[in-house]
């Protein structure tokens, strides 16, 4: 490969050398004008997922009814060990679909809880996803627990400094995101759990920004507890379901509050008193949203065709080239980097801080590149490796120093949740 | 119209002069020779859903991407106020579709506790749903509240009397059924939302099997709480998302225990503390899901077209043409009505007890007759009013007693459940 230059012609070199273009035709791109960098918001729509969505509705529901639940029943279960084996490392029985994202932390986190009596303190980091944040502030006011918020720096990611501070024998759970949803910071899954397993504490990842972004190994690194969504780079589409993994020694420790018919041991003996299923089910709670799983589960399979190592190598390259172009570029037009420059320490997206991010970020849409924007002063961006080429890293960056340079952004109204 | 005879011709006359004939036509029915009667369980796929999701897959989440939340947002809340207006007699800003009934139960049971201090007991009956009674029991080991559990004949329906004699002032929340879902029992909502209210209790009302059945009255009637299920008679398809409805001066009263990001206030300011958004929006937890809510949307609309007056009558008339035949031609057979005989005390199904109900249910399928079967030896037939047509009552009743009295079941192993 040639080094780097701030030329087309460079992009379309690192495209035409691409193992994984092809890959872009496995997705509706109807508008191929558009250039789609919020892969870490809203996945786009593989092409297979949208032929099993209408199977699923027109024969599955329409023709089957209800006699489809024989095979759908197993959704949950088939879905989660697509995500394990594909995505996660983590051997079958480890993890399922189910809920939402919130609902699965809430769960896990209060089974956390209980499973280490006397222990009264709960950790998060205070650049978590908001859900995660406000879910331990509900649980730590219902059970009347402490939650201890450790500071994080908002372009880097968890501070193991901070984290190895906040530890001590009172603390029952520790719950961080693996890749920070601001900065992108990726954390050492196995040297944070390690840490946090030597002062007795159970971990609980949130996975939401690095599933299907970055390899994750469960179970190699020990973790104990995960949740994560599937709406981003598992592309199931709009409020599809959440998933959990709870490792297989902890499932008969740890019970999970939320009683549903699901959960239920001999589900359709509709016996008396709740008597949990033996392993993961026991973490499912009532009816499974049946198209959004078998979405999650095509878009598993997409991913484990391309390879987890494979969408890394490009993933790198590609949040690398928009970087170094964003050096080349942006940094006299008022932008930062707010991501970390270590690609080792960097998930799926990079994000950039400039005062009028969001008025830029608007103009960037009008200019038909698609990025989102983040409180207070952040534009996140995310070439992802299935579905966005080089030169579209290189167009896209192109245009982003044309609103900046020419402020064309300058009409665009106040951010939607300032105007109160 | 003519006296109810056993013959063929009858039902035939029935369907000549039916208004809601026309409806069978707005379900995809590709399966012509198929008597579906277990709407009560999974409803069938409306046309305009198949094409709805075809719409939201294709085009929103396909084409429009991310940038499909700026209206996606609004849909839980407007897919509530469909359900409240058509189905519910609820207004606008008290329904909202989210989560699954189980996770809404418990959200809705939890918050209603902790607005009766001083009340630590929870009354439900013991032939509640089974998702009730466990979602209850997980609620009551947590918080050490007592659970007070009412017999309920499976025949009937909740007892008024073992309901007055359970309520006392210790009593904070009851949970019931509107209609039962073993024997299709059909409570009055006003009558013991009173008593209930008398001992200065709230009531959670639980709608699985009665929205879109039979008219519910939430606002007329005092109702504090309800929950329930979309994928029955609303037919928004497997898995479809459920809703909730808290009375509109309760709102602001009553805290849900899952503390989510879209039941925050100003949602993407993503603030460092949970302040949960005024209203209903403040039931809400994840990111609700998408596909799932547009079926709600369509479903209550489709029901709201035909008239929930029309519907039901049609219902009545339904259930107690299949009762006559039962009583005509089933009693011989070793079968039971185990539904009461009042239509005004039943809701849209109909249960009947035989000892081999489980073995029978199946051989009826086999015979293209879809009910269903529920613990310990009952097989239940909802004539659903939009698409079950009078003769179809009339050969699956037919078929139902060649299958009994040539014991063309006797082939038919074990229930599922039972083979462990």
């Amino acid at each position: 490969m040639t080094t780097f230059s701030a030329d087309r012609s460079y992009a379309q070199e690192l495209d035409a050398a691409d193992q994984l273009a092809p890959f872009r035709d496995r997705f509706v791109r109807q508008d191929r004008e558009l250039i789609y960098l919020d892969g870490n918001s809203l996945g786009p729509l593989p092409v297979r997922t949208q032929a099993r969505i209408a199977e699923v509705v027109d024969q599955d529901w329409g023709v089957g009814l209800v006699r489809s639940w024989d095979r759908w029943i197993q959704l949950p279960r088939q879905a989660g060990d697509m995500l394990g084996e594909h995505l996660l490392g983590a051997v079958p029985g480890q993890v399922i679909v189910c809920d939402s994202v919130t609902v699965n932390l809430y769960k896990l986190a209060w089974a956390a809880v209980d499973a280490r009596p006397g222990r009264d303190v709960v950790i998060t980091d205070d650049d978590n996803f908001p859900t995660d944040r406000y879910v331990l502030q509900g649980m730590a006011a219902q059970r009347g627990c402490e939650l201890r918020v450790i500071h994080t720096d908002m372009d880097n990611g968890i501070s193991e400094e901070a984290l190895a501070e906040a530890l001590d024998d009172r603390v029952a759970l520790v719950a961080l995101s693996h890749v920070a949803y601001r900065s992108g910071g990726l954390a050492d899954m196995t040297k944070l759990t390690d840490l946090i397993h030597r002062a007795g504490a159970l971990v609980l990842w949130d996975l939401c920004h690095s599933v299907g972004a970055v390899p994750v190994e469960l179970d190699a690194s020990g973790a104990d507890l995960a949740v994560g969504c599937t709406y981003k780079y598992v592309n199931a589409g709009p409020g599809a379901p959440g998933f959990l993994y709870v490792r297989e020694d902890l499932q008969a420790l740890l019970c999970q509050p939320i009683w549903g018919w699901f959960g239920q041991h001999d589900q359709f003996a509709m016996g008396p008193r709740y008597d949990p299923a033996p392993g993961i089910d026991s973490f499912l709670t009532g009816t499974p949203n049946i198209i959004g799983s078998v979405a999650v589960e095509e878009g598993a399979r997409l991913l484990g065709e391309a390879g987890l190592a494979a969408l890394r190598a490009k993933s790198i390259e590609l949040t690398s080239y928009l970087i170094a172009l964003a050096d080349e570029w942006l940094m006299s037009l008022g932008f930062m980097i707010a991501s970390p420059r270590d690609a080792a320490r960097r998930g799926g997206h990079v994000t950039l801080r400039h005062d009028d991010a969001w008025p830029i970020s608007q103009a960037l849409i009008r200019a038909n590149v698609v990025g989102d924007y983040r409180t207070p002063d952040r534009l996140r961006l995310a070439p992802v490796p299935l579905t966005t080429s080089f030169t579209e890293v290189f167009d896209a960056m192109d245009r982003l120093r044309e609103v900046a340079a020419t402020k064309s952004y300058a009409d665009v109204p106040l951010e939607p949740h300032r105007v109160t």
